[in-house]
């Protein structure tokens, strides 16, 4: 098949790239590189099954002949700002990157007469429910800018779904760690060891429990809902059935870097930061009745990213041979 | 205390504002006059709780300084586009109108420091689904765009409401008949007979059954519920119990307009256009519990609303006296 990514040079957009093309389709891949990296496309560049397209999806110019000329067969869009936090201080790139992309990419989509789509959403579109969550769970408060986009993503392709003839798959993503991240609890806990060895200083209280996929468990699942799900909507919730806290996460990272006597600091308080869903528990009934389940436990998702991130970038404690 | 309300001069719009001055608050109403008519506030025009100004809120030039400079207690946002089949035709219309007018209201009322919202949502948020819907039920797939662009406006809502400290009220209207309305399906039929009394064509096959509120009890809930809700973050359900079916609206236009012989067609299919929802059923436990109900039921709300219409603009069948 023919298929366009969008956001294929970001951290879950690249591994999905590299499942597609190593499936045997026609990638083409769409990025603005403003958070994706030339760098996690570089290995497939020589890949005749893969074209890569600097584009901005809002500069409607640059992004609509990209799909009108494609012969797309189906579009998976992830394109979106990744960096939840950031949607406090500028309270418009969600709603830019994260939403109004999603509008592009369905106006685009509707206009060449493309009648399948896959979205990227997020466990942030559930808000703070304290209840399993499955794919019919309700309300939906968010309560991070980023969640509200998603949402408002969600809403969108139901409506251009219902009115436009077009399929759709939407898969819910938990926090997904692993080779390429940029973001997140682990990545960050590692950034600070590198700077400071000694001391690891965690935002909230280390009580935060959150299931973490494995990128690539998480990308054998879309592909698998994308393929098994025949509904003109699907929606599914994607992850692991268990939970890491920030302390184990913590620690796990502690350990990997050999640096067993750092001081882990808590700062205190429930969460992160504001916008943060300390807990959430999925319900993944949906996805597991269908015959697909996540290789990697959550713990165990953390300690892979862990190790292949020193792999790539090898840390040295101070004094150590 | 010192209001705004968005949409002021539409037909819901304009009867808030009513009560509005009616309890002796000071009103401020914008209006862009694409739906909204002058004809709606005209009788307010001469008091001076109230003030009118034509602004597009989608002019960020226009529309930020009123907020900044009115010193408002809350903002009442009902600016929308109400014409929910024109969205099939101008997929744009409800992205702007229905969703980016409610962004700009977000962000006017926090640079503005103004710490409440009451919000103008809708039933088909809900899409297509077969049970009685609470403020708690999911999913929500909406089929419309129109009902996208109210969900995504929710979402931000909740995510501003969460971040920034916003105390928002969200009502959930039904189907809202009563002077001044300008679409559905009992205005529809009215203008239908007066063009050709002999004749009445019905879209969908009749059975569409859809709780109707009118529009005076609806803007008493809304006071209501804004008064008793005391939530960061409020939603009710706004409505009647019962239901009136499109066969009984166009029956009692028809026995209205005294032409008892008029003939009722039906075009066919279970709705009347794409997107359309054909029936829905509200629980409206919570708004009861509080203390509310409507004070006309659905077939009442329909039955008072022809006769209004029909008071302003008489209808006199060819041949009568």
């Amino acid at each position: 098949m023919k298929l366009l990514v969008t956001g294929g040079a970001g951290f879950i957009g690249s591994h999905l790239c590299d499942a597609l093309v190593g499936e045997g389709h026609d990638v083409v891949c769409v990025d603005d590189l403003s958070l994706g990296l030339r760098a996690n496309i570089e290995h497939l560049a020589g890949n005749d099954q893969f074209r890569f397209e600097e584009v901005d999806i809002l500069k409607r110019e640059q992004f609509r002949p990209v799909v009108a000329q494609g012969g797309f067969d189906a579009v998976f869009h992830l394109a979106a700002n990744s960096d939840i936090p950031r949607g406090l201080t500028e309270p418009d790139i969600d709603l830019q990157k994260t939403f109004l992309t999603t509008i592009e990419v369905l106006n685009a989509i509707r206009e060449a007469a493309i009648s399948r789509l896959i979205f990227a959403s997020t466990s942030a579109i559930y808000g703070e429910l304290d209840q399993a969550l499955n794919e019919d769970t309700g309300p939906l408060w968010p309560i991070s800018l980023y969640g509200a986009a998603k949402l408002g993503s969600e809403a969108f392709i139901s409506a251009f779904s219902a009115c436009f003839s077009i399929q759709a798959h939407i898969f819910r993503f938990p926090n997904v760690v692993g080779e390429r991240a940029t973001h997140g609890a682990m990545f960050d806990f590692i950034t600070k060891l590198r700077a400071n060895p000694r001391e690891l200083v965690v935002l909230g209280d280390g009580s935060q429990v959150k299931p973490y996929v494995y990128v690539k468990d998480l990308v054998a699942g879309i592909l698998f809902g994308w393929k098994h799900g025949h509904d003109r909507l699907n929606c599914f919730n994607l992850g692991v059935d268990s939970a890491t806290s920030a302390i184990q996460i913590a620690e796990i990272v502690r350990g990997e870097m050999g640096l067993p006597d750092a001081v882990i600091r808590y700062t205190g308080g429930d969460r992160g930061w504001v916008g943060d869903v300390p807990r959430f528990r999925y319900d993944l009934t949906k996805i597991h009745a269908l015959g697909w389940r996540a290789a990697n436990t959550s713990d165990e998702a953390i300690r892979v990213a862990v190790r292949a991130e020193l792999d790539l970038h090898p840390f040295r404690p101070q004094g150590a041979a």
